[in-house]
């Protein structure tokens, strides 16, 4: 994997980051794609997005259909048929939202599958294993997740005397550095593993920063994943609930301290307005399910802010959701028919609603890559914070 | 609208029928639009496969949003986005089949809404004017169904002293005649209807021939329906649970009993087995809700039988649906990537089986057009008949 800045502005910065299976142009969106489809599209679809890389969720690849099988089929690119480049997640995140009772020890966590019960286990090196076995393009290492109710009790004093933010973020450092191991093992001598199938020798593998909204914390986990060295950096653990304002903070902290030759990763991130505002503090790539989550409950957003379909006041509303929105969907169909189609509950509608979403994040990121280019990206956040808002649309 | 007949083999023919939306070849294929969108595609998938035309279905558009709303919207094309040919069908059948609390008086036919049970009525002039609303290219007269059990139960002497199907089959006659003058009254003189707002001057009705499996009742509505006069003529009352080779009896009789300048459309019929058998009897149009329906169940229609996609037996087959098929979904995808979306219930399995089938009907349609410019209808009848079965596929 190879990154390159190729332009700059104030903090913000465009680039390139070439893949085995492609290049992807940062600062970039990712479509999720949680069991291998990104909900409510096809591949083509996303193609005509222009879509430069999806996210895969390892926790769900790894329990149905398996990253053995996947494996066998080439890896989940072939499996699922998308050419171009694909992230996964290390499971650890599904692991402590999902999954049924969890057992976490130093060694690895242990939980049940919320599809069958199943008792599975996930340690740094499985989760390297399975993410191998994948092959994506760039794997997760695996983190201790703190839950947002966690974060806000940071104070409390758990186990070995220090508080929870501070374990988790103490241990997730530890994970890394065996994740890493594996991962290097798996790379510069894969006969050692003869179980895992490496589907993809051109992998690359990234650190994730912890330590919650505090900043001495997030600075040594820096100091401690940097020490590891990864191809890039993520930043875990906000967005779960925290005021955006901390999230900000917390960014803005954390990106100088980072390497500045290595793509920077915000997890789980965010609405329009936050993808904005982490750009200005440096963020590179962005994934999250809000886009296709909100078009199946029938919230499209726009540049005004987000309109809410099944109100009826869109039923004789001969408007395209967003009339300055270049999508199939605005170029094409009336709010009133996709109300039409929500309320009926028509599968079209989280289609055509999901294709609305999906293209208002990349045609953002699209905007945000020229405007970083041409220099005029805080005129461009400027005039974003000027017409959307977070409340819903009244037009 | 036009119908012309350009090449004929034995009793199949070929043709052009150009409505003010379009032209479409025959013998076509109707996918079924039922709600304003044909379930799990979008228009571009449609145009992509190369559909000529859609069916939408008066029942549920007059219940919901309304045929007053697609009126004031310029009809159902503009309301829906989808700029070519339109067939709606006369409500009848839903009212009949889906509807509940039906009582059926000689003026008209009451029942309620399957959605919120509000008390409705359709009469043949009614169902004209609602399909005048929508401005379809084509619409259909109302006619009585007689339920299949009747069918079956056809010798029971009920109303009038005469049986169920002769009954319902001169009503429908009775109605033919009111909804045709209905019609030409909204088309030469639409000022004396002013609470009906006509949005299709050019659009065009067909009659529907009844008499249930009876070749005298047939034959005799022929002649009633005839008498009338419309621009085109439909075989209805078949594919309602009686064994196909009775339905191509019943078909076998009535076609050439048809004007043979008006195309000739066989209702809500079939498999693909049917649509061979009944182009080779002289029918030119054909809906069914199969290929998208059998699509959402994980039924994959090829040219060698019924594939069900859940079966073991394709959890690791990297075939694609059928290697011969040109569609998205077999150029791109395996049965194992189609399996696992199926059973992990992502929405993208009901697009993309429902692309292949639809793509399987539309492209059956397009050899035997082909097929009997060049004479070679039989040919491609018999290689239909050796590989296609109804039973699953074995591979």
């Amino acid at each position: 994997m190879k990154f390159e800045v190729t332009n700059r502005d104030g903090q913000a910065r465009r680039g390139t980051l070439t893949t085995p299976h492609g290049v992807v142009q940062t600062p970039a969106f990712m479509p999720v794609g949680t069991r291998g489809a990104v909900k409510a599209v096809t591949h083509r679809d996303l193609e005509d997005l222009g879509t430069d890389i999806i996210l895969g969720n390892t926790y769900h690849l790894h329990l149905r259909p398996g990253d053995a099988l996947i494996a066998r089929a080439g890896g989940l690119h072939k499996f699922i048929g998308w050419p171009h480049p694909i992230l996964t997640d290390s499971g650890g995140y599904q692991v402590f939202s999902l999954a049924a009772m969890r057992k976490v020890t130093e060694e690895r966590v242990e939980f049940r599958s919320h599809l069958d019960g199943t008792l599975c286990a996930l340690s740094p090196e499985k989760a390297t294993d399975i993410q191998s076995q994948l092959g994506s393009d760039i794997s997760m290492v695996l983190d201790e997740c703190v839950a947002a109710e966690d974060g806000d009790r940071r104070s409390e004093v758990g186990e070995s005397g220090i508080s929870r933010v501070r374990a988790a973020m103490e241990r997730s450092a530890r994970w890394a550095s065996r994740g890493r191991r594996r991962f290097l093992q798996l790379r510069n001598d894969p006969a050692s593993a003869p179980d895992v199938l490496v589907t993809n020798p051109g992998q690359a593998q990234f650190g994730i920063v912890q330590g919650g909204t505090d900043h001495d914390l997030r600075t040594e986990s820096v100091q401690r994943t940097r020490e590891i060295g990864f191809d890039g950096y993520a930043i875990g653990g906000l967005s779960v609930g925290e005021p955006v304002t901390v999230m900000y903070d917390v960014v803005a902290h954390t990106t100088p301290l980072l390497p500045d030759g290595e793509p920077r990763y915000l997890m789980g991130t965010g609405m329009p307005d936050d993808l904005v505002e982490c750009v200005a503090r440096g963020i590179d790539m962005f994934d999250c399910v809000l886009p296709t989550r909100n078009a199946r409950n029938g919230q499209l957003l726009t540049r005004n802010g987000v309109l809410v379909i099944k109100n009826l006041q869109y039923a004789e509303d001969r408007e395209p959701p967003d009339p300055a929105c270049g999508c199939y969907t605005c170029r094409h169909f009336s709010r009133a028919y996709l109300r039409h189609l929500y309320i009926a509950k028509e599968m079209a509608a989280a289609i055509l609603m999901s294709v609305h979403n999906l293209y208002f994040y990349l045609d953002l990121m699209r905007g945000i890559r020229d405007a970083i280019s041409f220099g005029s990206f805080e005129k461009l956040r400027s005039e974003f914070h000027q017409t959307f808002s977070r409340r819903q649309c009244s037009t």
